[in-house]
């Protein structure tokens, strides 16, 4: 069922020169299928298709996109082992995360469908005419969402399936009534490609336009860089390093007509670790940290990367218990040997550095030729402070300790990161309000903030900001995970004195849609 | 009154070495006060100031910070004559203008307000725990909006009230909970500077944070560049030209830290004549477009700059009866020398184009030395679409009508213009429904769509979407009139777990401000 080839909307399309074949880091060995890249005729035919299918594609009825996105999600479903395989085979993640993560994409799809079919996302304002008001009448004015047109999206390494083809960026845009052109992560080629033809198949099924959807393949940052500075691309959703994020932000700044980016990007996720709640239970939390820490093998983008807490006895027995617990666990296959490469390379320069000791460390007796060996190291909190470097994401199962020398250093640390994610306060339910400006400068730097969790496990529910300042997010204003989502591919559009059987059913003057509308100030159906 | 200092916060400050006038275009002579521009101690001071007021100034209820801007709007009414006059002579525009602006001016701040009251704008979205939930426990999450951080705001030379130092970035971004630091429009800097001080004393009034607001004086682009670089500013406002905007958004979007640019530009407006409406009241519409052309000496936004129809008797009885209505219309003085110096220029170069012809033209009568002379122009739709310098913005009293072969050079011009602020439909209630593809391309461009009526005059409501695709405006994800102007200011931030005491208000259990809220996918107070 694997052909190697691009879809170009519903045509399956392989004229490139270029070819690469994806790798089964557990198995250490090339997987079989090999696959072409896009090459300039069809990325410019994908983008033209993805502009003539908007037209259409926009006209259609909230529940006409609902029944597609359901129909893609059982396409997925019907892939069934194939699909599961294939997605082992080309990341080294075990048969329960591809099956957890399908279940998470299918439920995305569907939460997106349920949306559409509620209907109230477009935030239908209306504002009706007063033509008598002096000194001049009051026009009939009535806003709501529209979508932007054809998006590109970029799957992500470590989510083959739900931050990849079909996963939230795609349901999101084509909630939104925009086309979409995905650019194939070269990891997953093969899950890319399977999880595309049930999107087409769901297409066509459901009377979409061709062209609603391609699937282009891509080694390196040739395609990419086409895709988003083609003029008819109308925005990007990116999940991956700051390098890869930054550079196609900037491409698409510097377009003649400049596109919105929503890239996430990379996060080290700060724990605060309040002194009374490390006196009482530190040994549960090393307990909860050690598995948030390795769960997925660090490859998530919450991974909690740095844990901060005043020097003391308690902090001193946290970093021991969770030494102790977090070599305990299992070490895992990471996604790549670049990625474990990359992982290897970061640790031991981070264990390299000045200052920097080392806790925990699995050791050198090997488990699996691409498995990660997990890691704790610990640092004061003026080496921390002295070297920016430190503050950087280290993609993989380790986890950094600062210790402070007392509140004023650690609000001085959170007050000092870059943008992230998230930030975790660990406390005792009254020790919290003892620190109001390290709790202030941590809301300031983050997207979602916890109180006695884990970062790891992002709920997909409307509440969710998945999202932070800059480096976490290239624009914290919208979130990457939920409903919302849909925000990041719709812009606002007025009619003004439009006659009634010409707008929208969302805006008609009898609500035939029964939706949510703020009408003259007051929301009602 | 006016001293030509700089705000940095509530301090009168003036120790740069360059200063300015502003000019009286009626009189044709500059006016008496002097003006220091702010140095980069005092910009660095402005900036610094407005950081730590932020702190404090989020900390403030809805109803304070709505008590902060009807104080505004007190202050500025109080300023009485002394502000009209100072606007009258700093604009060249008349006193029943000011006036206007003025109502504008207040009636945002207080719509603004009653948005701070009554709270609901923060989107608040709450969804509640499922401990026991399988495999996983739902954690309990509640996102609301959160202001961005300090926020700089350009004036706009045509607005000297209502879209600058208290207009409507400001009024947004304040109720937002961002500082504001202003750059005054050198045009009218003692206008701005009065503004200022009620803004001040309204600040100081209602105890808000020294620092929530400044306004730096400024002649050339030093002073912009340097607040739009520094790393502490947040995002900034602008309204004006294209060339001013995109170089904002360019130095915005390359700091180490991008941050949003919200720039309003350039707009032609495009109305679309349909040919039944022509037949049928080409006197009435060219005595309506004659008054929307040259209301404000055509120095609005909004302004229709070109209007567009297919070919006919009618056609050219409009343009005929439109150049007759537009010679009647009494010339007025325009901003500034410079301004009119460029209509001059761009209406030279327009009238002096291969296949332009002049259908109207004031003529040579002097009227008054800054005084703007209407024109109209036409020309035929393969001359425009042979030519994208045709399709620029001509600030001031002047518009092109373009004479199509039929709808489908009529679709292809609408198709073929760069963004717009707005575009307008001229047409018999049947007709309409025969150009299905006109309308179509025409919605893909703008950002309201407005039905027999004309695009200047731009309601101030819930409703408004003000602001088009791309070089209407930097974002077209986003209004500038209204109160969900707001929007622009704030980013969503989500609690998970967070003790219901220490949640701020919007989000506590028991909803203490009684707003509507998202809770569990239904909207309740």
């Amino acid at each position: 069922m694997i052909t190697g080839k691009n879809y170009i909307g519903n045509r399956l399309s392989g004229i490139g020169q270029k070819t690469y074949r994806t790798f089964n880091p557990l198995l250490n060995i090339e997987n079989s299928h090999e696959f072409v890249e896009a090459s300039i005729e069809e990325i410019n035919e994908a983008v033209f298709l993805a502009s003539d299918a908007y037209i259409e594609y926009n006209q259609k009825s909230g529940s006409e996109k609902a029944a597609f996105l359901h129909a893609i999600a059982d396409a997925i479903l019907a892939l069934d082992d194939d699909l599961i395989r294939t997605y082992c085979s080309e990341s080294g993640l075990p048969e329960g995360r591809a099956k957890g993560e399908r279940g998470r994409t299918i439920g995305q799809l569907r939460a997106f469908a349920d949306l559409l079919d509620e209907g109230s996302w477009v935030d239908a304002t209306i504002e009706t005419a007063i033509p008598d008001r002096t000194p001049a009448p009051k026009p009939d004015l009535r806003k709501m969402l529209v979508p932007l047109g054809p998006v590109v999206v970029f799957g992500a390494s470590n989510f083959p399936l739900a931050f990849s083809t079909a996963g939230g960026d795609t349901a999101a845009a084509l909630a939104a009534g925009c086309p979409v052109i995905v650019k194939s992560h070269p990891m997953h080629a093969g899950t890319g490609e399977l999880v595309a033809s049930a999107i087409i198949k769901a297409a066509e099924s459901t009377g979409m336009p061709n062209g609603v959807f391609s699937n282009l393949n891509s080694s390196g940052i040739e395609v990419g860089t086409q895709l988003v500075q083609h003029p008819q691309v109308k925005a990007v959703g990116f999940t991956g390093s700051i390098k890869g994020g930054r550079a196609l932000f900037d491409l698409a700044s510097q377009r003649e007509v400049p596109i919105p980016v929503f890239a996430e990007m990379g996060s080290i996720n700060p724990v605060v670790l309040l002194p009374e709640a490390l006196q009482n239970r530190a040994e549960t939390l090393a307990k909860t940290y050690a598995g948030s820490i390795t769960v997925g093998s660090g490859q998530f983008c919450t991974k909690p990367g740095l844990l901060v807490g005043i020097k003391s006895d308690a902090l001193t027995n946290f970093v021991n218990s969770l030494s102790q617990e977090i070599i305990k666990m299992e070490p895992s296959c990471m996604l790549h040997p670049n990625i474990i490469g990359a992982y290897e390379k970061n640790k031991q320069s981070a264990i390299g550095h000045e200052g920097l000791v080392v806790a925990a460390d699995y050791g050198d007796e090997v488990v699996g030729v691409n498995y990660a060996r997990q890691a704790v190291v610990t640092v004061d909190g003026k080496t921390f402070l002295g070297d920016t470097k430190l503050h950087q994401e280290i993609f993989g199962p380790l986890s950094m300790v600062v210790q402070c020398e007392d509140a004023s250093e650690l609000e001085q640390i959170i007050s000092n990161l870059e943008g992230q994610l998230t930030g975790t306060i660990i406390s005792e339910s009254n020790e919290i309000s003892e620190y109001p400006r390290v709790i202030a400068a941590l809301q300031n730097r983050v997207g979602r903030i916890i109180f006695n969790g884990v970062p790891t496990g992002v709920e997909v529910c409307a509440a969710m900001q998945h999202g932070g300042p800059y480096p976490a997010s290239t624009d914290s204003r919208f979130t990457a995970v939920g409903v919302q989502s849909i925000k990041r591919w719709v812009r606002p559009f007025s009619y003004q004195n439009w006659p009634d059987e010409l707008l929208p059913n969302e805006l008609k003057h009898d609500n035939p849609l029964g939706i949510n509308r703020l009408v003259n100030g007051t929301i009602m159906k």
